[in-house]
């Protein structure tokens, strides 16, 4: 990209049309704020719009072009899905080279596909097969009997249990646990006597997991994670559970065990789903929530229990107007006490 | 198990009885939806009494068996308790093989009892001590001075700070962490001073950790976990904590620094407990919740702040009767208002 | 310390004084059930007052002198401060012997300081700086292009993806992950499409970071810890948010994509703020909050969603005063009745 790409030419990446100067040359992309003249950058957040005033971007790309006359613009009917692709086309992922470690351990038989990375100190587990373009980070342990589909990088430290399957072109960032025992235990007399935990956890293809996440084999049966679905940093996801495709599980979100949940679920920072519950396809939980019983499709969830979102906004600001409330109450109290004293003995 | 098992016998196995044919022959347990005719399978959580009649499970394990008439079945007193009993029986859990890998590093001066197990890449400090049958995963580091009980299995990539102790017959799951110091700083003039953390962590017998748990070492004295708790994914037990025994801690709780809590506490997932708090025996912390005080044996408690948990139901129910008593007292008011007009400016 | 350390000298160690025997020598530092006549003890909150009188110390460290006549007191003005300073002089931290480990893997291209230990298993990626006196744990992963600064502690199995920047004299514990990709897509037609997560990780001098803390890269630009910043395990710090110096990060806690945060940021464990805030100096959050919108400078906010502290606080009072409110609203409603009946149909 040394010369640059013409904005003309990035417009037609993405589908979108140039205001402004066509020949102008982009050779990067960077935040409104870090930007000069030869680099695009991006308002894709209605909140950063007084940003652009004094940013040195040489272009934008935008959504709308209103209020935007005098610059260089990019626009596009989508422009955070065109971000992505411009950033892709500018700035290829790296993959790491194919070749096995010295330093590795891998069992012999283990199958691997070509073109396979294994990294220092990862252990390749008995029976386990890994795909073509597969790479297992530094440390990462795949436990016996394990797949990992083709393309599907596994960064350093990754932890599978025995028998976890992986589907292709995912993600594992570091420190994943997949497959460690559900939380499983028959009380007794006040001791608790664990559960085999005798399942497996399936990971379909195309699912992202962020650093530290950990999702817990099924007791039977499996944990089963839907194609396309995206999870974040240090969530939990249970034993049992299922969760569909195109699903969006944000940071330190937890789902209870054998709760059931339908495609395109979005669950927002630090929420949760209790046990044992059956969710629609495209339910959404607003962040901090909790929900405790089972969620119709479509559904917009918030609160603690959650309840439908409108129900929890006028709830807060019910409760915001307590102290109006209270008044009120005392003042009717007072009139009504000057019209007509109290029965009983209170008076 | 290739010939299975009578149903009379595993009757016999768990102290219950046989509804229906006594020479059965079950050969594996599976879950309602997943059984043949072939595998027991069970009803532990009545959530799941609309599955059985379209499981073609060959026997169910059942509690009582009301409405279950014409299905061969188990009945036991605990069933959730004879399904681990069984499972255990049916699947022992395999063992790694004892033997010291040779890419594993234990320091020389470290102490192994008989039938150790040390996967490779794991590191063992000076003076460690690994009792009869300990196993040690892939990749998990014993730091100096620390001991492990008998029969205890440190799965891949745990973490032991140096001075830990850990008792016999526990499980600690991938990327627990044992021991780093407690979140401790002394402030003067907005600056924080590292408090030093010189106490260790000590967890007693039969207790099982999930996977990236962390608890931290104490300031000065011990950080406790009592025999038999088990401790899910995920979970912060801070500096200087004590849990009694028979305890449980779901999911991302968290409890903070000093707090000392007796035997059989049990707390939901993403719930916590403030610092240097004293929680007395039998302690039951619902879902989502706070505990910003202390509490006294025997409580149930549930809400921010955590309430008793009567009082918690008691106040969501109102909160959800806000609109309603807005609109009576809006009604009293002007009920009010054509009999006696308010005194004062106002009217 | 073997002949212990006059009292009269510990004053001088920490600006104090003594009251009672001056030449009381002192062996070690211990909590009040746990102290000796050789040890010193403390009183740093005022909730363990009750445990002085029971207690054998020799000698304690106060911050005033009230009710505990006849004891050998170590009086300073803040004693939690002295406490630190007289922790480190009697128990200096040890540091790992420099040196490094046959069992590490250091690429050719890295720069390593002075006095620098890498312990086994470690994995030293092409292009890393590693400063003076830096300590790398078992197992850690310092990725391609990464730089530690002079006197940072990285813990065991630490992973720091490529281009990651720690400061001097920081403390990484066991499992921190820093430089995960961010959790960002761009959905159309309800697929999620990766974004491409570019930016990288700045951590400033004399942070500290607690186990299985992740902190994500930024999508462009960084995500920038601030100097002398501590935070807790378990805490998420999402791509591209910037926390000033001097900040506390309680366990558990979370701080979505894009948020900026001022100098001497304090949040409590378990609270989190939404992603594109812009939150003052000097902010404090209580604990199990949720910050869904911009905070001044020198707020202390509290629930769910955070209102100032105090509007929490009488939220929280009056929602338990719901069923008083609705029992006098009820008692209205009947003298109500008997001057005047309703209007309409309902009567």
């Amino acid at each position: 990209m040394s010369d640059g790409v013409r904005l003309a030419e990035l417009a037609q990446w993405v589908g979108g049309k140039v205001q402004g100067d066509p020949d102008r040359r982009i050779r990067a992309v960077a935040r409104l704020e870090d930007a000069g003249p030869e680099d695009l950058s991006f308002l894709t957040n209605a909140r950063y719009k007084p940003a652009v005033a004094s940013s040195r971007a040489g272009a934008i790309l935008v959504g709308d072009t209103a209020d935007l006359s005098g610059r260089d613009l990019l626009v596009a009917p989508d422009p955070y899905f065109a971000l992505a692709e411009i950033l892709d086309r500018f700035y290829p992922t790296p993959r790491p080279a194919p070749g096995i470690s010295a330093d590795a351990r891998i069992d012999d038989t283990a199958q691997l596909g070509s073109e396979v990375a294994v990294a220092p100190f990862a252990v390749i587990g008995r029976k386990v097969k890994l795909g073509d373009r597969v790479s297992v980070g530094a440390g990462s342990v795949i436990g016996d009997g394990s797949s990992v589909g083709a393309g599907t990088v596994v960064m350093p430290r990754v932890v599978l249990y025995p028998g976890t399957e992986v589907g292709d072109r995912c993600i594992l960032h570091a420190g994943v646990v997949l497959g460690a025992d559900g939380f499983g235990f028959a009380t007794s007399r006040g001791r608790h006597r664990k559960m085999p935990q005798l399942g497996r956890v399936v990971i379909e293809d195309d699912v992202e997991i962020g650093a530290n996440t950990t999702i817990d084999r099924g007791t039977l049966g499996e944990t089963r994670i839907g194609r396309g679905t995206k999870i974040d940093d240090q969530v939990m996801v249970a034993h049992g559970v299922e969760i569909g495709p195109d699903s969006l599980l944000a940071a330190q979100s937890g789902i209870a065990g054998s709760t059931r949940i339908g495609a395109r679920f979005t669950v927002a920072g630090q929420s949760g789903a209790a046990g044992h519950l059956s969710i629609g396809d495209g339910v959404v939980v607003a962040a901090k929530s909790a929900v405790f019983a089972d969620v119709a499709s479509g559904a917009f969830v918030a609160g603690i229990p959650a309840v439908d979102h409108r129900a929890w906004k006028r709830s807060i600001a019910l409760v915001k107007m307590l102290p109006e409330l209270r008044s009120q109450l005392r003042e009717l109290e007072e009139r009504l006490q000057t019209l007509l004293p109290p029965t009983g003995g209170k008076a």
